[in-house]
């Protein structure tokens, strides 16, 4: 089957870059650094329905990203999640919290709703964020 | 460092068995199955802070746990989730979620207070899951 990201998840992020079969995506929403992964494989909804290869390869690229982003960021914690409770299609969550942000120390998930980036913040983000990833193996 | 559970998480748990270097746990919680993962090792908040090998073992315990609790209970959805904004020792939530749940679709956490299980019950529940990951390798 051809892979096609879940048009929720397309209207909510754009490109950061991609793994070897792992999208690389930024949430849209300003409040919180928040980079999603999503496996290319169509009809997964478990991490678990991930073949051992791709499952083991998608957590290399899910530990690159979280270190990466704590480190560029300055996050005090990283929050990683597979929720999928509204969005069937297996997409991993990683999103930097600091102390003090605007969900802390609650989970962010419902907590407010999404806040535009500024004008030119978005794609600033994504470069910032293309340079963090750069280093991580298969990352381009 | 000799491990020790974080005294939050040992509050809030009873333990179900463990694998290799990590602890099984299941929350107190009633209103949803609930099960933590806990790498034995001292001092470490992230996934990414694991050896390769650790985290890896972690994951496959992780997917095991999940794919056994959404069979034995006929979960619609796996939440798999490393927070760890309130309590800094990695653990690792597994929860079986169920449309028209407590929270569905939401997050769990901070949606509810706690709810005790009735007398009896939480042993029974305990019982069943060291039933259902019995067949998992490693599990004892």
């Amino acid at each position: 089957m051809t892979f096609s990201l879940h048009p929720r998840i397309a209207a909510d992020t754009v490109s950061v870059g991609r793994f070897p079969s792992v999208a690389v995506l930024l949430h849209r929403d300003a409040r919180y650094p928040w980079v999603i992964l999503v496996p290319e494989v169509e009809g997964i909804r478990e991490i678990h329905d991930l073949s051992h290869e791709l499952r083991h390869a998608l957590l290399d690229h899910s530990c690159g990203v979280a270190e990466a982003m704590q480190r560029h960021f300055g996050a005090d914690k990283m929050n990683v999640a597979a929720l999928g409770n509204m969005v069937p299609q297996l997409h991993l969550h990683h999103v930097a919290r600091f102390e003090g942000d605007a969900a802390w120390p609650g989970a962010i998930w419902g907590a407010h709703p999404p806040l535009d980036y500024a004008s030119g913040e978005l794609e600033a983000r994504r470069g910032e964020l293309r340079g963090a990833f750069a280093p991580l193996p298969g990352f381009g």
